[in-house]
């Protein structure tokens, strides 16, 4: 959703999904190729991205190939990496990523026997992270809070859930907003700048908490808005 | 909400407010006496507590006194008092919360010209902060994201959202999380361990970055639960 910004045209746009081939990037991948957007898959192997994406022929238009020809093909590039990892590989697509918008999805949790907690970082989220390496790119963060359980479901036909999106870059937060919205059930939401990303990301704790709780899939909606 | 657990009965507890003459703890207050609660306003100064009970005394029970004396009275002890103070106070009422269940509702916050952040807390969270000086209470954090404008609000007759509630006490988030249920739209959920309070805390500040983009009283709810 947006206040008053016309609603950007995604239609002409590949995005790319830089850890393509788990559970969270084949998801994301899954209901945007369904809402009709070409979808590039990344991974450090070639061919797993090439078959997770062979996987997704009937939904739509995927492709998979490496994080680095994902990242050079992508107009909007995602990156749902595993945390262990994730300044390296972006430390190795600065050029490839440079004047992209770059949307970082990774929450730093550590889990224990008595659950999932936040992980310090010293940037202050991943977001900061990856904003503070790719000084070149439009980094937002979003996605955070998305369960890949229901995202690769086909059964399930709308994803109820809002997708906070932290960023100080209006125009690239209010593209992946729209990008959020394609989803059905899904809406993109302005969530706040970037020095706020990390609890969004830390919420994933909670969520994961409340899973266990309640036995469910549970997403966020913000009311009143 | 509970998954299993019986709902506690609070017909025979005081709830006692702490800083209870600010938005945030007339507005909790106002509810918890609507809902039929004996409630005890507490404030550094008294007779300002007293006049903030008696401003609420067509709503419910309500009764206003010092922070000591209300901390002495209350079965459930919220603390709802600026975080610049926090530490402060609760080291002055060990003793009088030595056993209680005391919900800290505190967001450790900062403003500048880019709006709200979150403020670093050494222990983690203003909740752990509290657990680390009231040893002998029974601390959960809870309330933390409810709009003081619609629960002072007459007119808004259900408040609309979840209630996270963190602690590490079964017994004791199951009874805060009862006393949210009586407000009629509030829904109380465990949210997940004290160690996972701080990004509750902190997503007051996007939701406060929310109101401002979209000029709402944002809420939060959880889907699939």
């Amino acid at each position: 959703m947006s206040d008053t910004a016309p609603t950007p045209d995604l239609s002409t746009l590949t995005i790319a999904v830089l850890g393509g081939t788990g559970p969270q990037g084949r998801g994301l991948a899954r209901r945007f190729a369904a809402a009709g957007l070409d979808v590039v898959l990344g991974s450090r192997d070639a061919a797993r991205a090439a078959d997770a994406a062979q996987a997704l022929a009937e939904v739509g238009r995927v492709r998979g190939t490496s994080n680095a020809e994902a990242a050079t093909a992508g107009d909007i590039v995602l990156v749902v990496v595993p945390w262990d990892g994730h300044a390296e590989l972006l430390a190795s697509l600065t050029d490839e990523l440079a004047g992209k918008v770059v949307v970082d999805c990774v929450n730093p949790l550590g889990f224990d026997k008595q659950g999932p907690y936040a992980l310090p970082v010293a940037e202050g989220s991943a977001t900061q992270q990856a904003a503070a390496i790719l000084t070149g790119s439009r980094v937002v963060g979003a996605f955070h809070n998305v369960s890949a359980v229901l995202l690769e479901d086909p059964s399930v036909e709308r994803v109820e859930t809002d997708v906070l999106v932290l960023g100080d870059d209006r125009e690239a937060t209010d593209l992946v907003q729209a990008l959020a919205d394609v989803v059905p059930g899904m809406r993109g939401m302005y969530g706040g700048r970037l020095r706020n990303a990390h609890q969004i990301e830390a919420f994933t704790a909670n969520l994961i908490a409340i899973n266990r709780r309640y036995k469910a899939h549970a997403g966020v909606r913000v009311t009143d808005v």
